[in-house]
């Protein structure tokens, strides 16, 4: 295999895992990145919770959801997330699905989410929020045609993350590393604003400054570097 | 033995030790599951916690709650809950009775229940309430008779969860890995609806219609496969 | 040794563990037993934490709080508590001292405990509040004189437990697993009593007849035994 | 190596990991203490997670924050936060530097953090906050030079701990294990106000003689010997 595509399936295979030990990913959800050689291309595991992921799990699919060779293996319904985000986001290079408990809150009421301490300046600004009841009515809530894949990728913008309403959210950065710390910090970030709010309407968050500068901070390599050997521990690690 | 019975016994021990390990039951609730070769059978352990629960420790009981072999061993009081399901629900192949902690408040207000995100959308679209007063005045709370097990088998009816006041509450399904999954769920359905009522008294649950298709998607086998793998995993479960 | 004060160690050992593994104990706090031989005696460990006692930290104190034989070892200043309440409760064997974190809020709030839930019974009907306030003064908040003791035990009076305002709890009963018990609940009812007062002012408990009939089936052999081998369990525990 | 000095290094590892262990520090956070032999020295590990810190990261930086002899190794951005401390406050020997998820919402509100049950009185009295806005304006947050180090000493004064507006805050004491028993009862006495605020807004915390009384008491030998050990092994720390 080439270096390049093992390391990334080996990227991905950790950051499963690392989605699990924080507590952002249970038994559903899901973590994908763009294929290191082939920009039309992305990898993620078959039907499997991400505790559950290894190696031979990891499979391709084409930018518009498909399978590049199924060979019988169940597959995500939801992939067309993925497929959808990376078609209009080509600096995206890893998706991330999650139901987090501590942002389902914000998907069933209308509080808007943003940054509200130094580390989680990195989900940036601003949270949009997505309703698959508005252009499709009444579905059994899986995002799982391109049509709603589109739909969902449109509210996204070039946000870093979205929710989904009563079911979720997305999580998208240009590094593995990099969307995992969204992933983790948008979860923090979500369950401090429900706990402050206990205390206190007038919340004093980030200005726009503190959040354009710790973002841009938090994602250069030393913190991503940091974080990245700490959910290696965390998730009990030792290789795939 | 028979292999139905085997496989049968083999996941009720994995459905006892994923219910321990995913926090629904404690030191004290059961699982059972209909006998695989005799509808007026039902597979429970002896006396024992979940967390503890082994293949011997399956015994085998009548639909009316009696032991067909106690040989000295301590049975559970309660187990006409089982009984008294499995006599009126014959669709239904596992009954699951916990008093999992983010469940309990609502058996002590007036605030029902309802599924407010998707993957709860397993617990249907109402949850009953049963209380030991009405019929049965001041007791010792647990419900140690096939009169009680009915009165709480009435209040069910054809929802697929009830909460008992004060108490607990009682999940039923035709599979094992589906009760497991209304269980989880309506665990962790309480706990948003507990957080999300603190932020704001305006919820927006899913209508009838999504409660209605997600239920139905996720009785599958994809989702109930993938879910059943976790909790293997997270019971640290290796065989019996 | 003889088999009822080895048993009366070994168990005492494991009610250490499992008050820390039920996470009713962290750093600080104990457990003792009235000695089996000598009603006038009772055991307690060295200054350690519970979750590291094991069989050579028990100690022989006599019901004034004296070491029978100290041999250099360091001791808890708050042994009075236990000597204290041994003195007026002849039918107690196990005290247990605590600041289980869902108990504290109780403690500087004016809110009365009460049970709510049928396992929760075990407390009894009232959970009585004694502040050192009121008689000493400014201490350094232990219960570190036989006075002082003798102050706690006065307002526990013939209840199953006791709060410490601004300090934490104490729980008594006749056995070692009935008090690991009444521990157990007083802080899963505490936890419980916040939750749902944050969504209901108006709860629903146990009715002072289902109480009572509770709380005398839960410290029959049946449920005490099954707790007990939940407990070891889940403190990891293969002797001492 | 020197005795005094190696054992400093023993003991600020075993911190880090306790800090870990506690849920005090996550991926991000530090802790240091001043060389045993060389006033105007510390020890702080290199850029590395608490978790995963060993022997091996603990490196030397003089009183200014500049690494005695980095040898190429990366290093962490605040530890000025460390140098300036010890600059004004001779007596201070570990500093603590976390974002424990319990203590965030008091940095966003403002709501003063006060000692409520004993064990906490060791934070001292008051817990100022300090504002990067104040002097720095927008920023990374990151308190990443001597003049931002200086301007939060000078808000923590003569205090055992302070708060960093949207960002954690800073512990400080004598010896390590101090610092470390501040740092968990922080954490902890913030969950407590939490929770005691949603019950009731009425709360009847220490007097300034208890908290002046059970602070000194906490700091000797005996509580912070038992701390220390408990903290060993809820790492499962078996030397470096």
């Amino acid at each position: 295999m080439d270096a390049a595509l093992k390391n990334a399936t080996h990227e991905l295979v950790l950051a499963n895992r690392a989605m699990a030990a924080e507590g952002v990913i249970d038994d559903f959800g899901h973590v994908s990145t763009r294929h290191p050689l082939d920009q039309n291309c992305f990898l993620l595991s078959r039907s499997n919770s991400p505790i559950n992921v290894t190696i031979d799990d990891i499979m391709e699919f084409t930018i518009d959801g498909d399978p590049v060779a199924q060979n019988g293996r169940r597959i995500f319904a939801e992939r067309y997330i993925h497929a959808a985000i990376y078609k209009v986001r080509p600096e995206v290079n890893c998706v991330i699905h999650h139901h987090a408990k501590s942002v389902l809150p914000f998907t069933i009421t209308d509080i808007p989410l943003r940054p509200l301490f130094h580390m989680a300046a990195v989900i940036g600004p601003e949270v949009p929020s997505w309703d698959s009841q508005n252009e499709f009515g009444d579905t059994n809530m899986l995002v799982d045609s391109m049509d709603m894949g589109k739909s969902l990728a449109a509210t996204l913008g070039n946000h870093t993350c979205a929710l989904l309403r009563r079911h979720g959210a997305v999580c998208v950065e240009e590094t593995i590393a990099g969307a995992c710390l969204v992933a983790v910090y948008l979860k923090e970030n979500a369950d401090l604003m429900r706990q402050a709010l206990a205390l206190s309407s007038n919340l004093s968050g980030l200005t726009q400054g503190e959040i354009r500068k710790s973002r841009a901070m938090q994602l250069t390599e030393l913190p991503l570097e940091r974080a990245w050997k700490y959910w290696k521990t965390k998730a009990g690690f030792r290789g795939i």
